[in-house]
């Protein structure tokens, strides 16, 4: 099945009809080059999603479609904020199917996101999730610090992991696959340049965070995240 | 052994001084901020690094040192050029451990490089190199065909592997770890926007390679080596 796919808002579905925004007009007839009569996928970006028929100003549902492509496991990351790159850490974490992404003003952040960055981060994880064919469009919060981070995203998450680098701990890839069983859920912690505090350190593992390592050598705070979804990614697929 | 790094020709180095050029010099005062006495390491980019120290126009070897961070396999990426951030590709990569990036002109290629891209992607290997602690600066050759690919690249290499979207074969992160052993040498294929044709596919079929999948989401190309090279590090690091 590789009909392009569309976000829209439960509530635009009336019955057998989806009234089209003026944005998903455009975005189906200029990107995309539907034209009436053409089919794509709906999606709700929560899991539900129809084939649908495009007429000139709606889009009509033919039948609903079961989309198969999320992980068999739940996936928060914690990403301390770097100074640029966050767009791609958003856009390959989607695709390589992240649930939710906290983004994390640690002591060593130097950034100071704009209000409008959030909703920029949201647009981009909505096109990457259409573009990838997932059926669920990834959570992305507003910045919080991680002491919050810590209290409000771990609460039911039963592996936590924070990665570190220089820090003699286990390595992430090696520790996983004995660990993850179908339906679990997971948070992972990725720091930003500079690193983690001594003391965020502690409060990690204060929070039952096990300290994990990516490997021997250093990665940026914007590939540190994309290694963890990859490693996620693989492991839960081959359970 | 935290000193920052910095790549030298071998041939700068005259018994223990090192002549540094102009751009060495300006790297290590102004980006790296060093000063007369501060220490640094040289690496020569293929293996071999010795801490030194800087005095005002060289730099004095204090002592070879061994640096440990590289895979327990050799890794060759055939990447077929998006149109897109090829930078990223060669970035990431680097940091999490390739040996050689062959640039691929596959069928569906539309970008096509200007000379002195190559000189950018190389001098970006070098830089995320000596960033992310390596001993090795990767290679990075110059972009030719698949075929010129799949002649040239894959002697002696003992595991060869296709990335391919929509295909029903093996997912990558499964087969991986029960056929690779220390010092394996291993080539690994991703296609560009649109993917493989189908006589790209078959030419990899004769040339050896095994189908595989990098899971049920379709990886943009720039995502899709970052992953593979998640995957082959995740799984030779804890062999």
């Amino acid at each position: 099945m590789q009909h392009q796919r569309f976000v829209i808002q439960t509530e635009q579905k009336q019955g057998n009809v989806i009234d089209l925004s003026a944005d998903q007009a455009h975005y189906l007839r200029r990107v995309l080059r539907l034209t009436v009569g053409d089919r794509a996928i709906a999606i709700t970006g929560k899991g539900t999603a129809w084939v649908v028929q495009l007429t000139a100003t709606q889009a009509e549902v033919i039948a609903p479609i079961e989309i198969n492509t999320e992980l068999p496991v739940s996936v928060t990351l914690l990403v301390s904020l770097p100074k640029q790159g966050i767009d791609e850490i958003v856009r390959c974490c989607t695709e390589i199917g992240v649930t939710t992404i906290v983004p994390v003003l640690s002591e060593r952040t130097l950034l100071k996101p704009s209000a409008n960055k959030l909703t920029r981060w949201q647009r981009i994880a909505q096109e990457a999730a259409e573009q990838s064919e997932r059926s669920i469009v990834p959570t992305i919060v507003s910045p919080m610090s991680l002491t919050e981070a810590l209290t409000d995203y771990c609460q039911g998450q039963q592996h936590r992991y924070f990665c570190t680098a220089r820090e003699n701990v286990p390595l992430f890839a090696s520790i996983l696959p004995s660990q993850l069983t179908i339906n679990d859920s997971l948070v992972v912690a990725t720091g930003c340049e500079g690193g983690w505090t001594e003391e965020e350190i502690k409060q990690a593992q204060k929070a039952q965070f096990q300290l994990v390592s990516l490997g021997r050598r250093i990665l940026r705070a914007v590939t540190a995240p994309i290694t963890v979804m990859s490693l996620v990614a693989g492991v839960s697929e081959t359970m």
